[in-house]
């Protein structure tokens, strides 16, 4: 009745992509030299030097930790739009294990990974190379990780997710890398909430308004 | 068991908000004079000439029809953010009738009254004038609406529509004009489709997983 989602390997997709999806800042922003020096912490012992710098590199004004904000400016798809706030703050909600309002150098790691890791999967499924995903390339990427939709709700997937058509300027239209992303982990989210609600696997539940409106709203 | 919406006369509220929501862009924009004079079509009969010259200035390229990216570089928040594509999607799917794809004109007139009305909604539920929308002031604008909504669902929705808080600089935290609306229009589509599954208005509902996906996907 719905597919179930089959943990795929990610690493296999690592090394596809030229890192789209990641910018780092102006080299010198954050400071004068001296606020810099004055603010400045070093990285943990035994910290992969490479994460250290990315780490600091988004948290710009230097205080060891990383604001939506901060990583709202750091984080670009491939046509330079920024990522929606939607896109932020579910990253956020991931990786913020301490719930601490920020992203640690601890959760930078994962964070990193994991961005890393749809970067893959995004250059995985845009076989045409166009920077974007298009309806034929969501089905087969969602159809990949074990869900077989509808044509009418994928269609419904693309309506919500892709960018308009614009003029001879602006992003071209089809899914963006981070839409693609929240596509793909609200379709996830839903997905198994339905499950856990479907107690007798029939592929149907009942389900009051209060909850119905608390599953909804808990997805990105 | 869930509010009726309470369709309020939202002219009520006019007049209390000095027009945030919206920039015309700067003056000479859109092409040297002589490509906006060869483009340039006058308004049509009867046309308010405001609007007519509001239309005019988001229509950058005159094409005689607004884009979904020309109205999103013309809409801002009232914290200078501009609106997200999310809800630039949901005005044009409300107001793009023919859909066309674009605004055109008598379109336009429509989608402007709706973003004046939302302002002073946004206005008169914004108590302490911070410019946006706490939990305490959500709360009382869809109460007022008819949505008798469980406080663990009114705080899933600030949680899910508020922008995260910065540091000394950006946004305040809070939900801003543009999140405020798609906030209120996704309670609302979400509430009426569950309605009208609710045939016997017992405040439960059966529904398959594919029905489930759509009933989500279609809302903003």
């Amino acid at each position: 009745m719905y597919g179930h989602h089959h943990h795929t390997s990610q690493s296999q997709y690592r090394g596809h992509s030229p890192a789209p999806g990641y910018a780092p800042p102006p080299a010198g922003y954050g400071g004068s030299p001296m606020e810099r020096a004055r603010s400045y912490r070093g990285p943990p012992p035994g910290a992969d030097p490479q994460l250290w710098q990315w780490f600091s590199s988004v948290d710009t004004d230097r205080s060891g930790a990383i604001t939506a904000n901060e990583l709202q400016s750091a984080l670009v798809n491939g046509n330079w739009t920024n990522f929606d706030l939607d896109t932020v703050k579910m990253l956020m909600n991931i990786f913020d294990t301490d719930r601490s309002g920020t992203i640690g150098f601890n959760e930078f790691a994962g964070l990193w990974k994991y961005i890393s890791d749809w970067q893959g999967v995004f250059a995985h499924f845009d076989r045409d190379r166009s920077g974007s995903i298009d309806g034929h390339e969501l089905a087969n990427a969602l159809g990949s990780f074990g869900y077989n939709l509808q044509p009418q709700i994928l269609s419904l997937i693309e309506q919500k997710y892709a960018s308009p058509p614009t003029g001879n300027y602006g992003p071209a239209p089809g899914i963006t890398f981070d839409r693609f992303v929240r596509a793909c982990i609200v379709v996830k989210t839903l997905t198994e909430s339905f499950q856990r609600a479907d107690t007798d696997r029939d592929g149907w539940i009942q389900i009051s308004y209060d909850d119905f409106m608390k599953m909804v709203l808990m997805s990105p």
